[in-house]
């Protein structure tokens, strides 16, 4: 029974119980039943409509290599944005700190996938995790690599072990439809320069990156690197350096959470980076990553039950990077 | 000898060197004497660069009551922007979370004084360490206390129980003559609504706490509750609550460093605030405080030599929240 | 009876009626009834929402010294923004071309007391017609001035050869209190270093100038040297070079109405000023000077009767710029 | 021989030489000379950089049918945005009023192709002359034209009378390639639905509008219904209502000179547009029209010996609608 956190917890307060993980998951996906219809499931990308609003599932690996799951944490969904972590992360190996040259690592203060920043800052994006930066991310990989689509498909089996995972066909379409504001943002890039390749070859690999479908496991157990000094215990390997997993990390608590990286960094406290497809995967340092799914989403674009999922989480067990 | 990173570190790398904290703060100080004449006193308050640049100090407070010291470390200097967070503290504990509706909690992406974002947000500044943030954060004070000015000096003297601190009346005129950009601030704050007070007298308020002088020690100190879930050791009781106390943590994260937080949380990794007058004060939840001041600035008005030296201490002991 | 639009009028279309100056005036008096009770007065001026609605006068003044009003054209109103083409033009005398070493001459394309704009050029105004223009050349007026408010205010009575112009007291002190924008402004323009004035004396000669009252035909007869290449037909004298006169006039026309250059451009095609008070003077270069006063105003500010008065004179008489 | 101004010029000053407008032009050619070398040529399309810079053209035609010209007048030029104007006015006759709901008619105040303005106006473009503005209207030509680009160009010809215009194919190849900002442009627009058609062809149609080329007498010639209330003198015909001509010269004053609006409205004082291939169309309503093509520009984009040559006509003249 990994119970951790009972001395700091116990040390802070007598309400707080001390309990396994697993008991933990499960009084969770109970306490946050009342919080399901108060959000609105992503409407830009028709396809993603189609996902039943009371799904939830929650998975946590440690970095000792144990597993706590509950409800649909098997269930692959449209991991969206959480893809940029894997693009990311693979521009780093690639390229190490050059990749900053090319985007920035402060958070942006606007909406996510704002264009006034560009145009002021001459078309380098404030960090990897708005839309532009995740573009000029993509094109370094995009350079680096022959087939840039199974080359990023192939880094997320690889990492959470999983050789089924693939992209969505009908999500694919539907976000090809509709990626108007993000085709605005590539060739504005590619007005400044930042962009080398081919801007509808790179879009629709955006699209494919998108499209990714994994579960709350395979996420957990294809970040788990980052809460281990940059091993992943899965594949008894470095995926990157201690200090590149600690830039991750770092980037996820002040960028990963669109316009709400400030609150959720209070309500929560831990690097996490969330998707339209309603997943969140956070990381504690040293300890664990925790992936959490539910497709309702709040105002700034985050999992509403996964936020308070992750939140419940941190105030039951004192846990958190603060 | 505290040696509590030593397992992390050996884990990680074989090259850390376990070191009592005193021969760590020793050792740094030895580092980073190349880096002294790289940056720039503060320019804009003609007070401030009377200060030798080759001043140097470090003191770290754990919450099991050990201090340790080098350098200048008890030297007041003008804390400037680090008096954010004893307001902030105060009007906390004054009205709660109340004070959220007044004041953002997320990061700004611009420049620490622009009144762009302000006109675009009808006049509620994003944090409360952006100049336009305090203002309105110190106004919340103003309301609530007989003396503001006494107020808030009193509350850093007890915080650290060094009841000499006061603000430097040299350092005071030169503010009140340099402070327009405050002054249009203030008024477009009043313009919206934002502010209650009379705007002269909380500009002469903000100057005043400004200018307060504390040394290193002082403010490790003061800010201990920080690193103990909102309990001071030094008092022996609560300034703020368990949550109060996460909460101006994770502002501090992402928002403490001025533009340079992302770069920051990378390099250092720990919750901080800095001020022009070369000071930094950092917090290690759960563990202890640590403050840096060397006066020269890089380009985001971050103490350069303090950077450093927090730069090694975390490299060198592999402590960081990430 | 002047009827020199007869021709064109008839060249362009056999609606348009063969009238003189005053039987226009009257029809229009009548015409625009139906369009009273469909505005707003400004509510940020208390002391201006005490007028009546329904007042409404109009004056024109020809080049060669013929006058014609209708309705309350000789009750004198809160000129408000029309102030500012006293300023300028007296600045313009004062200084010459330097002015615009200190303002721009170009449209701003955003509400009238945008501090956007100043921050994103510097603290140089876009035009003397927007707020923060008006400051800085008011600033300049102050410095060559020893008394600047009685210089303006003479400056307007000497144009319109009417000595009891003045400043009402009660919008004086409405404008005082209720300045907190204009206040932020100047102290932005100061932290730039555009303006050498003090910023406390500036605003209150400010508010002096936009509290001056005049009357329709005042204002149709100290702006009739805009209509005659800088010779003031009442003064018997040159106020300002041809290309001054010119000046004013592009400047008029391209920033004179706030929000609705455009808009007015293409209704009106005059260049023309207006004020929160009600009023809008118009120049017919060459021709005339045609003052409208009505106190409601339409959502960009200006008077909704008046544009529409201004817009039937237009039509009726087929006379434009364009 | 045509010497309307020589009244007004005769009154204004001494110094004004009474002369036919074959003279004026003569004398200009002449004047400009020392003017050459001083500008660029529009570096961002290769193809318009092998245009000699020295040649010089102007061409003016008034509403009664005379035509004077001097040097290249009759030499094709790349018109770039002065084809907005041909687009606008066949749309107006398109779909009459109905464009205003799509793109606004105010001054920009920003750089001509600005991202900023439609991010935060929703999508409106504002005026449409800035290029977002231009691809609305041009969008809304292509939703009522068999063939868009054929079209545009059958108006071009029909108006100037000259049936061999053509768009030139080394530019349409150079536009294609460099059109980034364009096309971010243009899929913005799309995200915000503001443009209906399919982008890859509006682009497409839209390089084609700007690579054709004409000639200042065709321009001269083409654009004449301005000058006459809507009424073509060489087609014989109206192409616009008086409404609708007065509509377009009040915009070409307040939005047809990129940035430096304010700037040319003072020094020339004449509704005009412009492109980057160095042709400027100005019309004095009632009078005539005048083009003046010479390849260097200054740095708001406007041909620099062009605006000097304006300049020289109304100077010598004593013409311009202030």
């Amino acid at each position: 029974m990994p119970a951790v956190w009972d001395a700091a917890a116990r040390a802070s307060s007598g309400k707080v119980r001390p309990m396994s993980y697993q008991d933990l998951l499960d009084e969770i996906a109970r306490e946050v039943r009342p919080y399901f219809g108060k959000g609105a499931v992503a409407g830009y990308i028709p396809a993603l409509r189609r996902v039943p609003v009371t799904k939830f599932g929650m998975s946590l690996c440690t970095v000792t290599g144990a597993v706590y799951s509950v409800g649909d944490a098997e269930e692959p969904f449209s991991i969206q944005s959480i893809s940029k972590l894997f693009t990311l992360m693979l521009a780093m190996s690639m390229v190490g700190d050059e990749i900053w040259t090319r985007v920035g690592k402060e958070p942006s203060g606007t909406p996510f996938n704002s264009l006034v920043q560009l145009e002021h800052e001459a078309g380098v994006p404030r960090n990897p995790f708005i839309n532009a930066g995740a573009l000029v991310v993509l094109d370094c990989v995009m350079t680096h690599a022959k087939d840039v689509k199974s080359t990023i498909r192939d880094y997320a089996r690889v990492l959470s072990q999983n050789f089924s995972i693939d992209a969505n066909p009908r999500v694919l379409r539907s976000e090809r439809k509709s990626g108007f504001r993000n085709a605005a943002l590539a060739y504005l890039l590619k007005s400044h320069g930042t962009i080398a390749g081919n801007v509808p070859r790179l879009l629709d690999a955006y699209c494919h990156q998108c499209a990714l479908e994994m579960s709350c496991l395979d996420l957990s157990r294809a970040l788990l690197a980052l809460a281990n000094r940059g091993l992943s215990p899965v594949m008894g390997e470095a995926v990157l350096t201690a200090g590149q997993a600690k830039r991750v990390n770092s980037l996820m608590l002040t960028c990963g959470m669109y316009d709400s990286v400030g609150s959720f960094a209070y309500r929560v406290g831990l690097p996490a980076k969330s998707g339209v497809g309603g997943g969140i995967v956070a990381v504690m340092p040293g300890e664990f990553t925790i992936t959490v799914w539910s497709p309702e989403l709040d105002r700034s674009g985050n999992s509403l039950v996964g936020v308070q999922a992750l939140q419940l989480f941190t105030q039951m067990t004192g846990i958190s990077v603060f």
